[in-house]
């Protein structure tokens, strides 16, 4: 074995493959476009590793960790609720990517993956990672361990209702915290053709429009409120702002902060938290999930 | 070393303590009320160490695990917030109470030394436990392992504001999870001078009383939404009722079932996850604190 890790960030859109170092240094990266179902996304993701093969002239021998979106059974390799895959569930997926590449494959979810990323590259063994996608996830590294709970539901916090007059959530609920902080949320609010609805409205902020200003402060009020939920039910060292709604930046994490430091000032129990402190921004330079896949092959087995 | 561990539960009007195995059989428990101030608390805390050992006729010289109230640093062995006793922060409690009886002091939070005690009675080390007194608290074990936190503050779900349009809460924030789903919420509901109000709450409604049935429905409605937001965060194999207002027995579990079940029924995800199946009642008739305080002197050192 020569010690080097593969890791897949499969995602709706696209398929992205590194090889890396066990301290987090990305020596390869290959990307492809994603097909829809459980064969098309195998056969891609196989491609995905030949390629690192090919263009990196490594031996990989190893493990090929994958973060994938869903409930994932680590135990099975398989994975339900992989909608925007098309991957049906229970799709043998570890299973038959192994035969594709002849490596042991890893499975978990991508929230998981890209938190165990962020962990190795801050140097932070104990954090919780949200995901502000088209969704609201969190993934949980508490004191290194990975977290993934009884049913793989830990970090669901998109679907916890923060607010019985809010509106109707797409999993049946009322009020779910995903309905308010979450890039849907966000692109309901500011909506954007030609660019990413985020990008869109804290340029228009930043430009002085006082009703961007608005909606920015109320959408990261509703973040801060995602970040004070972890950690007032696991406090972790630190929270990290992720997933594509981060790709703003650092103005995203400016502007959470500043409602953090809000919520506080008539609270001294939170206060005395230092919520707005404890925020982070995820790396933005480096894809955290596929590294933090490869980083899965390493742990497990 | 004998291997007998000393525990004692502080709470606001009495310190129980016992003598118990690591299996957590308990051998001989003595109580007494609680006085206030920091000196007070010791001088009674010990007073019970020394009432075990002239009781039990055993050899104590081991650990003294300790339970309170409060925000407890475990590394130094000091407590803030610890109001409702009158010990002020930093007072070095562990420190003062190992000379007063010549053992070693490992000194928690009360909630987390109940959770840890419940995990051994019941034979689950993946659990989280909700203290329902008179505020709202959980204390968690995740694979064995106690969650306190970066900050000491894993748990402290009372304060997690679920309803934008409620009620001001002392913490200082609005519509915290504590001012619908404690002992406080439910005498405000449901007030009675003679006997505990849970107790008076649900008797009324056991005896056909409507207006018992839809406060105690509506009660257990909230605790059911405690329940889901520590199952959609660290999503543990059972949660546990516990605190005061579960001496009620288990018509408060049943009861919490029934609002889970319910919250289920438009969400085929929630229902996914079984809630209503996953929630325990603590054991009434064994001090859980006090044991789980014992067992964490046998842990910890």
């Amino acid at each position: 074995m020569t010690g080097l890790l593969v890791g897949l960030d499969i995602g709706a859109t696209k398929i992205l493959g590194v090889v890396a170092r066990p301290d987090g240094e990305v020596l390869a990266e290959v990307r492809t476009g994603s097909p829809a179902g459980g064969d098309g996304v195998v056969a891609a993701a196989a491609d995905v590793v030949a390629r690192l093969r090919t263009e990196s002239g490594l031996v990989l021998d190893g493990a090929v960790g994958v973060g994938i979106p869903g409930l994932v059974d680590t135990a099975n390799g398989t994975v339900t609720h992989a909608v925007n895959l098309g991957v049906d569930d229970g799709f043998p997926f570890s299973a038959r990517l192994g035969e594709a590449t002849g490596m042991r494959v890893v499975l978990d979810n991508d929230a998981n993956a890209a938190a165990l990323g962020v962990a190795t590259l801050i140097g932070q063994d104990d954090l919780v990672y949200l995901s502000i996608g088209t969704g609201l996830a969190a993934a949980t590294v508490l004191d290194g361990v990975l977290r993934r709970g009884a049913r793989n539901a830990a970090g669901e916090i998109g679907h916890i209702p923060v607010d019985p007059a809010g509106i109707a959530c797409e999993c049946g609920q009322v009020g779910c915290l995903e309905t308010v902080a979450s890039g849907s949320a966000l692109a309901a609010l500011w909506p954007s053709a030609d660019r990413p609805p985020a990008q869109a409205l804290f340029d228009a902020a930043a430009g002085g429009d006082p009703s961007a200003e608005a909606v920015r402060d109320r959408f990261a009020a509703h973040v801060a409120d995602a970040v004070r939920l972890v950690a007032l039910t696991v406090d972790p060292e630190v929270v990290v702002l992720g997933g594509g709604v981060a790709h703003v930046g650092e103005r995203l994490r400016v502007a959470v902060a500043h409602a953090l430091a809000e919520q506080a000032t008539g609270s001294p129990f939170l206060a005395s938290l230092d919520l707005a402190g404890r925020v982070r921004l995820a790396p933005q330079d480096v894809p955290v999930a596929a590294l933090g896949a490869a980083l899965l092959g390493s742990r497990d087995g």
